[in-house]
This record gives C-alpha cells, structure tokens and sequence, in this order.
C-alpha cells in the first residue's frame, strides 16, 4: 500500500470512501468505550485486595516503630517503616521522605500551593508576590501538571521533548530567568510517551543553576515501578536528589511518588523525598495542616509489601494483566497505521500510556470522529499547557482500564478515525 | 477555710508551707503525667476496631451507590452515601456536602488556603492580595485555629466569650471593618470552655452582614456528637447553614466536622457543608488537587455506622469511658480549688476539654511547677490568639488520654501548682 503522501487525488478519494464504510459500520455497533485516562483495572485492583485484611480488629498492637499507636494523632511525617519504604521506592534516605496524601498529583499540588502561600527555603518571599511566575512544562505532558500550573496563575512554558527526556539547552537556558520557579517532570516512562529520561539528562537537571534562587524541580516519578516486562526490559534512572545533593543542590529537587497506581488510586499513599531542609519546611507547614495522616493505611502498606521487592513482585503481576492490552493496542496500530505513515508511535516499556503522533491538522478531528463512533479519548491538546497542541497531532491512548476484549474494537475506530481524518486533510 | 484573698500575710506564710510539703511529696514520686492534648485513649479507639473488618478481600461488591468503583480515581466530592450521613451529622442537605481529609482542622487549614491561594465566591481577589487580612477569634479558643490564621498572615482579632458563646456586639462592630476576613468559632463543647453557643448567637452569626463581601464563617463543629452525658444532658444547636441559607447569607458559612474523635484521629473523614455555590467552588479547586478521596475509607464509615443514629450510639459508648475521667477532675477541682477562692472553671456537658480560670498573673508559674512535678499541661496562653493570654489565668485540662488511675495525682498536682502559684503571688 502507498503512504498517503504519495497518492494521487483518485486514490485518496477511494480510500476515503472505503474508510468511511468502515467507519460507518463500526458505528453502526452502537459500542461505548473508553480509552482516556490511566487507571488500572479491576483485575489490577484485585491484586491488592489482601492488603485490607492485613489490619483487623484482632491485630494486636497498632504501634509504629516509633512507639506511636498508629490509630491516634501525630507523626506528621508518616511513619517510619513507611517512609523507609518509600524510600526504598524513590532511591532517597528514608529521613528525607514525608509519606502523606494518596498521590503525586495531590502532593505536587500541596507543594506548589505552599509556595505560593508560605515560600520555599532559599527564596524571598512567598510565590503570591511575584506576580509574573512561570512554569516549565516539558511537552507532551500530564494535563493535570499543566492545570495545577495554571490554576495557580503560572505562565506555563513549553519545553519540548526529545527521546531522551526534556530538550536541556532549552531548560537551561530558560531558567536565567528568575521568574522560572519551577519546571514539573514525569522522568520515567513519562505520560504521555513513555519517555525514561536519559542518565545525562538527569544529570543536567542535577546541576542546574537557575536564577531564581527558590527554582524547584517537581520531579513526579509515578511510573518508577511500573515495567510493563516486554521481555523483562526495564528502564532505570539515578536518583535526582542524590545526584543534586553530591552538587550540594538539594534543596532545588522534589521527588514525588504514590501507590495509586499500585494499590488503590483513591486509598493509596503518596510520598515526597528531597533535602533535609525542603523536608524540615514542609513538615512544617504540614503540622500546621493536620495532625498526622492516614498511619493505618500507612501500615497496611508496610505489612503488605514489606520492601521493595515486594512491591516489584506485585508490579509484575500487575504487568502480566496489562501488558496484553498494550500489545492489542500496539498491534492494531502497526496493521492500520503503519503502511498509511500518516501516524508515529512510541512502545513504552512501562507506565499508563501510549502516545500517538498524527498527521498535523488531525488530532482534534480524530477525536471527533472516534466520539460519534462511541470512543472516548483523551481530549486533542490535553498534553499540552493550555490544551493547545501547536500541531495538532498528538492522542494519547490509555489502554489499562478497558477489558482487553474490546480493544480491538477501540483501536480500530482511533485508527479509522485517524486515517479518515488524514484523507480528508489531503483532500482539502 | 478562708479564702486567700481574705487571708493575713500570716496565713497565707503557713499555707505556703503546707502547700510546698505536699508539692515536695508529689514531685518526690517521680510521675510522669500528661493532661496536654485532647487525644482519644485506647479504650475509645478500640471502639472502632470492628471498623476495619467491615471491608476485606471477601468483600463482593466495591460499587458505591453513584456506579463507581471505590477502590478507583474519582467521585472528588466523596460518596453520596458518606455525604449522606455527614449530612445527618452536621444538620446539612447531603448536596451540600464534601467529605475530604482527616479532620476538621486539614478542612480550614484547606479552605484558608484555597481563599489565599485562588479567592472565594463573591470576593474580588484571592486573599493574598488583601495584606491586612484579619481573623476573628472567640478566645478562649482552640491554639491550632489561631496557629493556621497566623501562618496564613492574618492578623488575629480576638473576640471575647460569653457563657453563650462569643461576644456578638463585638463581632457585629468588628465586621464593619472589610479587611476582615472571617472568624472561626467552635460553636458546641467549645475547645476549651465546653461552651455551647445559644440559639440567639446562633441566629445572630446566621444574620451578620460583614463589609467583605467574601467574609467566612468557619463554625468547627467538631464536638457536635460528643455528649458527654451526665444524667442524659445534651446540649443542641440549630443548623448554622440552614439558618443563614433562610437570610440568603448561606454563601458565608463553612459548617465543618469530622470523625477524629469518633472513630481513628488519624485514620477518620473529615467533611464541610457549606451552600451550593460554595460547595461548586471548593469541589472545582479539589478536582485539580485529587483525583478522589479514600473512598474505601469512606466505605468503611458508612457501614460502620449507618446513620446518626448508628454515630450517636457509638458515642454513648465512648462517653462511658471518658466520663468518669470528667468526673475525677471536676472532684479533685472542686475540692482543691473551690474553698481557697482563687479559681473557677466550668462543668462542660460535652467536648474534650476543661478550662480552668486560675488568679490572674498565675497560669504559666502554675504550667511549671506542674512540669517540674512530671505533669505535663498545655502551655499557658495556648488558648488566645499568639499564645497570649492578657491576663495570664486560664488552663485547659484535657482528662481523656491519661487513664483514669493517673487523674487524681495529675489533678492534685495541677491543683496544689496553682494554689502555689496564688500564694506566691498574694505574698508578693
């Protein structure tokens, strides 16, 4: 088959009338589905089902480590076999790290919204007072990063993205500018494109010297344990907060991460690891706020995985369930997109999603067509600050929560969708 | 026995003596008491334990009544069948609920900082932007109210009590100032008076028309259940919301609560109510900080409990234990300190706490003899706004951690450390 590229008019025109035949029966189905945003499964939801008996009412004693009855106020700062665990998870020391909040989203939030309101070590002031801040937003990206941006009144800046992580000259020369305060990374199989930044690129971001003295790196690593086990293929980064405190820049790095994706999205546990004194200012801040977080929860995860071991055995079965969905959704793409290359895609080796660059001009009529025809997909421009994709052509497709079985059907509709999309364009 | 104040030099010489022989004695026993904080004991806490059954990995249906999957992301607002019963707690429509958090406290510190960060319904700006912002607060009154007004940069106002609550003429003068941003009450079994607001000042905050047009009524109502039952007396107060929603002036109340003391301080829900546009604002600012609450959790208190009524026969259950604790102080009070004149404090029908009014210029003196004796008490002051209390008399005496066993000598060595205090300050 030719690229549609090289056809002539008439071939164009015939193929749209085959696609739209296509397209008109699968229609036709009457289907609902749904391929827009990263939560796991029921199936993956099960496997962490042993976890709530674990703390019962004949448990016989609820005290930490630290002597505290888990069922009672106090130790803002989670408990210490939990931050020894997350820890563990995030490659810091276990003092560095606060366990709080069910997700990194959530603590990304917290963090920013702190700074606005009280500041951050190193800085002058609270970030309510400098009215031009901005944020950097290496894109594609997670549309929830750049909407917290936002709603706290940041410039969002784009930063783009090459296969090996966010483009650093551009970073670096971006943040000689002190309204940059911060930039928000997903450093390993990033959302949307399954991105693992490159060991150089984290060294980069360890040594930056950016001019406002309060720049933070929110470094969301959501993914760090979600391999999804094509052949046993793993990705691994350095830890960004040793590697910047060996730069004694510490203080310019947070790192996020959450069990939502590995236990339960709503009753999971998310952490933060960073310098002792980002620690000490948002304990802080967080005594303030609460007077202890969820520690039965906390110690439920604890028992349940004990280490980190633990927590990448229960990642594997997790990627024995969906990694059949990433190969029903990879290979229909290849049958229906590639010979047309009017499409690009990536092949993640772990995380939520699989990131589709379309014809420019498609994406949002795609999204359109793969609507009427009962497929929902994250919206066009989503992975972009202000939801605007300068090309329109990048989808991202989310493929854990569906059954398996009606994947094929979704994946057919995106990838007519698609290429009805990129004829019509070419026949314009 | 005379009292001090009618005492000659002589007298008071003699008892001064008595007094540091039985001070001697105590501190001689080496105790190590603590009457600080107003935390649940086990027994109260073991209460809930059946709490942690409820769901398990046998569990056979996760769906909450709105279809969704409480084990996943989403329903920001909570479960309509926690709001429901939030709802019955707080004397709210269930709408106009959202169940968040762990405590009632995390929701103002919440609030306040979704006011300062992104501003409130029918304000002009976020309150950033007001730099004279101030905080009513009714003192006596809870110290981490007044710490989460200081973090944010308000200037605390404090507003004296009444025996029926805060001073309203006080308030109704203040509010003409519109840098006046809000005030934060405890309007039943007040924290630490045990002041229960009467229908008049109820109906008088339900009618205050402040010159902020985005002025706040935070009304923590966080005792709401906690009768502490002495011959069946409860205390009640009509629904804040209600009333004021009856004036048209629903959009300046906050009605917070929660099951800190209900069930696990750590480990329970916390939930505001407030009017539907209110309620539409907080849940949008919440839809980018969380992806969803812990709805297992929520689950869990809904089965539990079932409804108020369900709520109010576990708090008969909790007062019985903490009663006699009440009662052992009020003994030993009244004892010790009612014939030598120079203290009084109040009987509190529910809540956690006792407030005791010592002479004036003899609380701390009185927290360190205390201290120096192996009891431990909230500091003096703690209980106005910037831990200063003008006339340096009042203590606060929270009976419900210690056991019961340890009250006499905690309360004679309370009791002995304030007659000091008044002898060493009638000698001076």
């Amino acid at each position: 088959m030719k690229k549609y590229s090289e056809m002539t008019r008439e071939e164009l025109l015939a193929e749209k009338e085959l696609l739209e035949k296509r397209y008109a029966e699968k229609k036709s189905l009457g289907l609902k589905l749904d391929i827009s945003r990263g939560k796991p499964c029921p199936e993956q939801l099960a496997l962490s089902l042993p976890m709530l008996d674990i703390i019962n009412s004949e448990t016989e004693s609820f005290k930490c480590e630290n002597g505290f009855d888990i069922r009672n106020y106090g130790v803002v700062e989670g408990i210490p076999e939990c931050r020894r665990l997350f820890g563990e998870i995030l490659d810091a020391p276990a003092e560095n790290v606060i366990v709080t909040g069910n997700s990194s989203l959530n603590l990304f939030y917290d963090l920013i919204a702190h700074a606005v309101c009280h500041g951050l070590p190193g800085g002058n002031s609270p970030w309510s007072e400098c009215k031009e801040r901005k944020l950097l937003c290496p894109a594609p990206g997670y549309d929830r990063h750049f909407a917290v941006g936002e709603l706290f009144g940041f410039e969002l800046i784009t930063v783009p993205m090459n296969p090996d992580g966010p483009d650093m000259d551009t970073v670096e020369e971006l943040i000689k500018d002190e309204t940059v305060k911060g930039i928000i990374c997903v450093p390993k199989y990033s959302n949307p494109q399954g991105i693992t930044y490159s060991d150089e690129v984290v060294k980069r971001f360890a040594n930056l010297s950016p001019a406002a003295p309060d720049f933070r790196i929110f470094w969301d690593n959501a993914y760090t344990v979600h391999h999804l086990d094509f052949s046993g293929e793993k990705d691994e980064i350095p830890s960004l907060l040793r590697l910047a405190e060996e730069n004694g820049k510490g203080d310019m790095v947070y790192m996020l991460g959450s069990t939502s994706k590995i236990t339960f999205p709503s009753a999971g546990l998310a952490a933060v690891a960073s310098s002792e004194k980002n620690i000490a200012d948002f304990r802080h801040t967080l005594s303030f706020q609460n007077i202890g977080p969820d520690k039965i929860n906390q110690m439920r995860h604890v028992l349940f995985f004990k280490n980190l071991e633990g927590v990448l055995s229960h990642m594997k079965k997790q990627s024995d369930i969906v990694r059949p969905k990433f190969e029903t959704v990879l290979k229909v793409l290849k049958s229906e997109l590639s010979e047309s290359g009017n499409a690009k895609w990536n092949t993640p080796k772990g995380g939520y999603f699989i990131s589709a660059e379309l014809m420019e001009g498609t994406a949002k009529r795609t999204v359109t067509l793969c609507k009427e025809a009962g497929l929902t997909i994250t919206g066009a421009g989503a992975v972009y600050p202000y939801g605007k994709d300068p090309a329109d052509s990048i989808l991202r497709i989310a493929p854990t929560f569906a059954p398996v079985s009606e994947l094929p059907d979704a994946m057919e509709i995106f990838c007519i969708s698609a290429k009805l999309s990129a004829v019509e364009k070419l026949l314009k």
